[in-house]
């Protein structure tokens, strides 16, 4: 293999993203995670550590049977067994790793260095001995002797080692002291390196950014910034910086980053934050008056990137820091037009709602709007008039929903899996031929505190033109309020074509 | 003023933090957030933007009046206006900014580079005469032009500024260059410098250290790393950063981290992910064979700090990477003890499990336990023989629940807010004389998807000795999994008095 000035991305979402605590997929998710990771562009993907269990060497067997464009690697110790579980899983590319530091292996490995050294060669010769393409980590490199990392390191590239990885295995590295370790590696074997950061003060991107400079030539990494406590260095947030900041070369497809960091979220089940670089849902979104303001006259104002290179779309909000030029933006969305007088009747009672401590959704402002232009009602088409669920055990849970709609009644009933899915499913039967809408996601906020805390719901629709409206609602009683989230998001559908067909 | 070796802390959670897209606090909350930002030991609170509400003018007059211990700054333009109104809200402390990047100048301010120098000075002279404190930001200085940046910072601290704040407005500076401007505005000006860095693109903690590196004194953070788009520098990620791996000191109480990241975080709405360095759910949270069995010869082998340092306890997971350690030491802690042959049976049957995508429960591995040591039960003592709930418009949630405990029925029925209080209400009423637990936590995981997306309940229960015990279910129901949580909960307090006894 061959390495040019691109950096290489080595994405071990399925290894070490996947020992995040209270992460499981099962072998057919891991193969299409990997395919995922694969149409992003990653160059490797370490699919996994086989001898954990049958059904990670299944997965890897499925990955590397897949025969996708990114190498495949997997994990092992420095034992045979570990070895041979990777040559019968069909793997062709080896990570190894011993600990080299004096904590793991007084208490942990309870070896010598020279055992340890002595472990190493072995796993490299022997891995080698059977055509593997073999990537040696010494564990903890970052709290190793220096002298050691560089002994042991020299000694596996004369084994035959073809690459080295330098794990900063608990987060306590240094840019400094990462940038010193990769310089002394490539000084002592010459060979290409790779960099292993955790993040566990928040440095992982930034070590990582220094092993490049000083000339490595490629970083783990995992989706969403997943792993062991704190996590890996996140492979959106170092690839975009070492694009834009640094101006490195990857094979990353940028504009994938968003849909993959939303479906290995999904499919591990571990929430992506609001205020995440890069894809969290708040990265290119502008509440405050002045960011939204600059953000009309010129997105670069308050945004580093454009959000469409990494598939993402801008989205402002209502809010006790917004400003005449966010609010006017928000309802230009919708049509509704306003003289200044009305503009700043709208901001300021918006401001009062929001002094109050309450968040206000798109479906309050527009309330607000029709308040303010008086001889114009944005009014509800969708009137909840009645509707109840029942739902407990070994009974299949039901949902009535009685909606009037430009005064005619009409009612539904629909079971689900449970009970918000029984009622939104009844609220589509009803809808259906009038709205025709798709629910395209549904989000409850988490829940901390008694069992009597708010729950904040989100859901977004979608009409027969692609046209996706979301609404959100708080309350006490969580179906309930998925209920009126629902009906408001159909709301604002409707208030949309009316106000287009009026236009 | 005087400025020690020590770092500071300038706290922006009150208004960068606020100006998170959605985050609204009334000012009561402001007033309550700020009282235990002053008891972490921060510098500074930035209280707020006074000019944006009269709620918020509200807010931060409440503060000041507290007269806390920590400075209280507030934000203003640099405009007549806004500084009044910072002085009718009793400020002493004024952090005006206004921009100097020529995107910002041409697209957002419409102004020439003479014209932003001459409100700058305008600003800075004007709050001088009326005896604030005066700290001047260049508004996305790391994207201004050097030399310009250069002029602008000499001018103000010529005209009486006190302190200087570098904002990297767009996280888009490196450490390299944050370092150099931070040198640059020390030769230029000797003032005292801060740096107020974003994490658009996870650099934020990065930029911030090369900053203190460089001789500023101050940096300007968020808890949680709140803050517009991906938000600010997170306190607790810096804080930790500069004690650990820099040696610096700092005021804050480092045990009371998580203590105010909860707090804030259910204040302001927004959720902490679990792979969030110090503060999230995983930070000393461990699954892998190979971690846990490190952990448990000596918490340091994978540990970076004790989690005692940042008022937090480590815990360990079942699952498909767990080894016979961890799974040992879960045990252990219900005073079941396995030989060998046992033990790996146990082992190998939660992989299993794992191996099918499920992740698994404490409450499923005593269940595995129990069916390996065949002469020892932990049975269930409550068992849910039936339960059904209705909630709907204008109905009040009501709950039936039949609990077969130690073979006798118990049938009761409680209202609540909404359906999952109903039913916890009723398992409680129940439980009450027999295990008497208190609810000390309901916490739903957010759920994105479809309506029929898996919903993930932990409870937190409180024995009468003051003992908490958690549980967690998956299930499509949420009111039926949250009632199969709050079971589980009970019943693993209930076994844990019942070995207790026994032993």
């Amino acid at each position: 293999m061959t390495f040019s000035n691109t950096i290489r991305i080595f994405d071990t979402t399925l290894r070490d993203g996947e020992q995040t605590p209270g992460v499981t997929v099962s072998p057919d998710q891991k193969l299409e995670i990997a395919m995922k990771l694969d149409e992003l562009g990653v160059d490797t993907i370490e699919a996994g550590f086989p001898v954990v269990s049958p059904g990670e060497m299944q997965a890897i067997k499925k990955i590397v049977k897949q025969g996708l464009r990114a190498e495949v690697c997997g994990l092992a110790r420095t034992t045979k067994n570990d070895i041979d579980t990777a040559l019968i899983s069909d793997l062709k590319y080896i990570h190894t790793f011993i600990a080299t530091s004096d904590i793991h292996m007084q208490y942990k490995l309870k070896m010598s260095r020279e055992q340890v050294l002595e472990k190493a060669l072995f796993a490299v010769e022997y891995a080698k001995k059977h055509g593997m393409i073999v990537e040696f980590s010494a564990e903890d490199a970052t709290r190793s002797d220096r002298a050691f990392l560089n002994k042991i390191f020299k000694a596996v590239a004369e084994a035959g080692a073809d690459r080295i990885d330098i794990p900063d295995t608990v987060g306590y590295s240094t840019p400094q002291y990462m940038s010193k370790l990769v310089t002394d590696v490539i000084n002592s074997t010459g060979l290409p390196v790779s960099v292993h950061c955790h993040n566990d003060f928040g440095l992982a991107v930034a070590n990582s950014i220094a092993g490049f400079q000083a000339g490595a030539k490629c970083a783990h990494v995992t989706i969403n910034g997943l792993g062991e406590r704190a996590g890996n260095a996140s492979l959106e947030e170092l690839v975009m910086a070492c694009q834009c900041l640094y101006k490195l070369k990857h094979n990353i497809k940028t504009e994938l980053l968003y849909e993959v960091s939303k479906f290995v979220s999904s499919a591990m089940g571990i929430i992506v934050q609001p205020n995440k670089a890069i894809i969290g849902e708040n990265a290119f979104g502008h509440e405050s008056g002045i960011h939204t303001h600059g953000i009309i006259n010129n997105p670069l104002t308050y945004e580093p990137i454009s959000p469409e290179l990494v598939g993402r779309k801008r989205w402002m909000q209502a809010g006790k820091h917004a400003g005449a030029h966010g609010i006017k933006a928000i309802l230009d969305e919708f049509g509704i037009s306003t003289n200044e007088a009305q503009l700043k009747e709208i901001v300021e009672k918006q401001k009062v709602i929001a002094d109050a401590g309450k968040s206000i959704t798109t479906s309050d402002l527009l309330s607000l709007a029709s308040e303010v232009i008086k001889n114009k009602r944005f009014d509800e088409s969708f009137k909840l008039n009645d509707f109840h669920i029942v739902t407990g055990l070994n009974i299949i849970p039901t949902a009535v929903v009685k909606l009037n709609i430009h005064d005619k009644d009409f009612i539904a009933s629909e079971t689900g899996v449970g009970p918000v899915d029984a009622a939104l499913k009844a609220i589509q039967t009803i809808a259906h031929g009038i709205a025709n809408i798709k629910i395209r996601e549904y989000k409850l906020d988490s829940i901390t505190g008694g069992s009597d805390a708010l729950a904040e719901v989100s859901v977004k629709v979608e009409d027969k033109e692609g046209n996706i409206i979301s609404a959100r609602k708080s309350g006490e009683d969580i179906v309930v309020t998925s209920v009126q989230a629902m009906i408001d998001a159909i709301n604002k559908t409707m208030l949309k074509k009316l106000i287009e067909k009026n236009n």
